[in-house]
């Protein structure tokens, strides 16, 4: 029998500004061997993020920067391919930060957690209504701005990954939403499918025009504000805040890509308002993902919570599906099937 | 008896950015009318403060702009006049929202209030260690920054009129303590007036070579940022947060007189630092005022607390020494004497 050959996608050459091809390279290599204590897993589904792009700069950071010449790290669903370890048998499927390849190995140690896999519809519900965007959203949103009924909240990147979930949860407990997307089509999907409130769409419009549409859906101001943003967007909501309003900082997709720190012009209305700025990154919040699963898999029973997916095939198609997040091509949650 | 006449400094047009002269206009009038259960009050000392400028704009701000053909609002120090108001008695002396003139129509219900002569060695001590960038050093820092013992603090501005108390304040709680101000004179002030561990001249120094110096001194990172200044100054105080940090956005000086709001770029070490901007206001504060004012009282008694006062003579100098503010001639807290 021919032992299996694994496929890797690596970074070979840090990006400046928007990722090319040659940033990257498939490569077929001999099957990893496995770590003591460990674990080899053969990967499904990869869920592909903002977030990796960070990961690809040699900067300060929350999480080290992916080595040169490894695999490009990313959360993925797969099954236990052989198992030092007593709590994994092969077969068992489990989710854990491993990378964009057809085996990892997983060191002892490692986040690499069981999943129920008959529990869910599909097992891609572990990356999307159950994974690291959802929880993102849900401690984002419950524990950090902490919506109250009857408040407006407005979400930045509101149609994707993180986005669409937050202007749910924050429907469910009696709060106002208003999206800002970009283009017409998803800026219709967030009325229709998502159920905020209010779309804006925010291409081609600069601050004041931006913040003016903001106004006129908010009369009274934000006070909440999502940011997956940054930039532009990020302006002119905070030219809305609301005295006393609460910006969840997520994301800021639009300088991942741009080869100087963009920041935010309108700082000063954070002052007058008295308003706070919360950074955040979800890996603080893994020990109480359970609190949010069990929510989470009630409102998806209870048809409250409409989680979309759009899955790409083949680590082939690693790079254009990695950055169909920077175009704003993706439909919903961004993941690559594996095998 | 002639009757006394009333010089007023009129903000008689909205400055582009830096101030000018003509922006203002000092007029001589007639005494104002004593309002319906309000007070005349013959101003002393006026308090010259950055925040003067924000309410020059005609823009939305915390406080209604200060209209144009009117007195410019400065919190002032004085003497009651005429009185239709049973609380007050002529001659009892008053501190209150009042303006840079020599005699202040104030109608009822003014947050105008009795001050005790008395209790201190010179009145303006209630512009300055008792005065409103006294609490604002000290709710600013002790409510929202919530210092811990051995925790290091950046201030920017840190020789000016709330900096040089903040320091001072942390000092007391068992901080750390990092000044950044303008030029060798302020800094050794820093080191031999206000006690700072350690103070860093911005002046001329890009935001890559002010953030290494920052790392020299901090080098696990800040865990507090008081911050008056913004601009370059605090995007190279945020490269050094450390995980967690609380910045109190109490000013952004360097933006006051920009033609545009300048804004940071640094805005992504608050997400991954997940660190946390609060933008702070001291009139909140007023209901907890006496709280501070107690606490002040003994450090000034116990020889704990070294507050500088800059005095300029008389309101045909507002213009000029308004503008020390801005030059960082400054040494201290800036007052104007009016009488």
């Amino acid at each position: 029998m021919i032992p299996p050959m694994n496929r890797r996608f690596l970074l070979v050459r840090r990006p400046l500004g928007i990722p090319v091809p040659d940033d990257f390279a498939l490569v077929e290599t001999a099957m990893p061997v496995l770590p003591p204590g460990g674990l080899i897993v053969r990967n499904h589904y990869a869920s592909l993020d903002p977030a990796q792009r960070g990961w690809m700069d040699d900067a300060p950071s929350y999480m080290p920067p992916i080595p040169l010449g490894d695999a490009v790290r990313a959360a993925t669903l797969g099954v236990v391919h052989a198992s030092d370890n007593p709590a994994f048998a092969p077969g068992d499927w489990v989710r854990g930060a491993h990378a964009l390849e057809d085996y990892s190995a997983v060191p002892a140690g490692s986040f690499t957690r069981s999943i129920d896999i008959d529990a869910v519809d599909r097992p891609t519900l572990y990356l999307s209504a159950l994974g690291g965007n959802a929880m993102t959203a849900y401690f984002g949103l419950l524990d950090i701005a902490k919506p109250q009924p009857g408040e407006t909240l407005l979400v930045t990147g509101a149609a994707g990954g993180v986005g669409s979930i937050v202007g749910q949860i924050a429907k469910i407990v009696g709060c106002r939403t208003i999206g800002i997307a970009g283009g017409a089509e998803k800026c219709d999907r967030l009325l229709r499918d998502f159920g905020f409130d209010a779309a804006i769409d925010y291409k081609g419009k600069a601050v004041a025009e931006l913040a003016e549409e903001i106004r006129k859906v908010a009369p009274r101001g934000l006070d909440m504000l999502f940011e997956n943003v940054g930039g532009t967007v990020m302006d002119a909501a905070l030219l809305n805040l609301a005295q006393g309003a609460r910006v969840v900082l997520c994301g800021l997709i639009s300088e991942y890509n741009a080869p100087e720190r963009i920041g935010i012009r309108n700082l000063w209305q954070v002052l007058v308002q008295r308003a706070t700025i919360h950074g955040m990154i979800v890996a603080d919040y893994i020990p109480r993902f359970a609190e949010a699963t069990d929510d989470i898999r009630r409102w998806l029973a209870e048809g409250k919570l409409h989680v979309e997916e759009d899955v790409q095939d083949g680590l082939e198609t690693a790079y254009p599906a990695f950055m169909r997040l920077f175009s704003g091509a993706n439909r919903g949650k961004q993941i690559l099937r594996i095998a």
